[in-house]
């Protein structure tokens, strides 16, 4: 009975794969009759939109590149593809998640945003090692609208020679590192922008970069509708997220819980 | 050289797999060598901690069960398994990004922690009206210490039965329609605890969720060290994430690109 009427009630109008929300937001349905009437044109068949490349390598962290994703999708006309070096499903750093990547290297030469995630210190070396990974890394960075890392991703564009002189940031506890590996000014920002390169701080940062990268490509107006499409109105229940507070002892026990989650 | 230096420097010691944050982190080596002084004991082989079950369906939203799972995942012990109706890749609401699910629903029978994420319109209505899933969901259901959602993942636990004369939260624009189609009282914040049942709002608000699940599991020094963890210490953009402040115009944008950006 609930579901007739759920189906009665969500697939009545015109919009019917935005019904669910819609049905539940007063005037909406009639706004739709008027999406003319938007700031933005929306509609547009998949694919006339930015290319977006995410490159996933054994051992990213699954919020690297899945926020981002989530985001940058919302663009529109976008398509955002997961790469890797051979196709197929790719393993976390926990090794309990695998994520499909559609196409391999190989099969791709020109991107509008690459991407690149974070990882755990085992993927994250042998990414950093990886020549094959670098090389493409390189040749599509020569094509890029926006190359971009979340996290300890910026190690990867690090090795790869594309943060050479540049501000960058990465994971909390990788900073000093990537300062200290490579001629790069770390800058312990949420995001970072110079010329062309976006790199995010840790994990979660990766949502706040994309929003903000979504914005450069599409304006603020589609920046702010994406960041209310993705309800972004966190509530940290600690607030022990920001490294520069936090005491010795519970970066110990987060880097510990981090190493002990990792394969 | 770089990559030579990298090697020595971060597999030095013994603590490879945090050697590439411990390298960066003054007094992590001290303190790894001395980790029966951590307030947690975190080490222990995967599989004696929580097991978490995410419930995947075609046309999930990436973000949804991905917060959550590396969240989660952080936990001492705790293994994270992606399930669908059936193994194999599962398509996100857009078809461009598949997860995979590993086991299918016929191969789990029990789980510490269940979570169903939200997902656009057509998926998540199929899954409100898949009766093996809702079946399924019910018997694990029985023996949870938890049972979880993410954005419209609540519409499917309410359809399954397990939100009657709850409380519950949900996507913002679905609020109404929780609340309206099943007897739920419909609570807008950002995740909302009912018994053993905790509910979270749109997309992003799975993290918040799942970091408040972490501390009822394994305690707040724990939950706190996971927040760090992944860096949780959010900056929006534009602040246009809370629905309950955005004008029309922008609610109906973030629609449109929602259902435009969904198959």
């Amino acid at each position: 009975m609930t579901n007739r009427a759920t189906r009665r009630t969500l697939l009545r109008g015109g919009v019917a794969t935005a019904a669910l929300t819609a049905a539940a937001l007063p005037g909406t349905a009639h706004a739709h009759a008027h999406t003319d009437a938007l700031p933005v044109e929306t509609r547009r068949p998949g694919g006339t939109g930015p290319k977006i490349g995410i490159l996933l390598f054994d051992g990213f962290s699954v919020l690297d590149p899945t926020g981002p994703a989530d985001v940058l999708s919302r663009l529109p006309g976008a398509t955002v593809t997961m790469i890797a070096e051979q196709r197929g499903p790719v393993r976390t750093d926990t090794g309990d998640v695998r994520l499909v990547a559609e196409r391999s290297i190989a099969e791709v030469d020109r991107l509008d945003v690459l991407l690149v995630p974070g990882g755990g210190n085992r993927g994250t070396i042998a990414a950093m090692q990886n020549q094959a990974l670098l090389d493409w890394i390189r040749r599509i960075h020569r094509h890029t609208r926006w190359t971009t890392s979340v996290c300890t991703g910026s190690l990867v564009l690090a090795s790869a020679g594309l943060l050479t002189g540049r501000r960058a940031t990465t994971y909390w506890a990788s900073g000093e590192y990537l300062s200290t590996h490579f001629d790069v000014t770390y800058v312990a920002e949420r995001y970072v922008r110079s010329g062309k390169i976006i790199t995010a701080a840790g994990v979660s940062a990766g949502i706040d970069m994309s929003l903000y990268l979504a914005s450069l490509i599409a304006g603020d107006t589609v920046g702010k509708a994406i960041e209310l499409a993705v309800e972004y109105d966190p509530r940290p229940p600690f607030g022990t997220g920001d490294a520069a507070k936090a005491d010795p002892a519970l970066k110990e026990l987060a880097l510990r819980l981090l190493a002990d989650s990792q394969i």
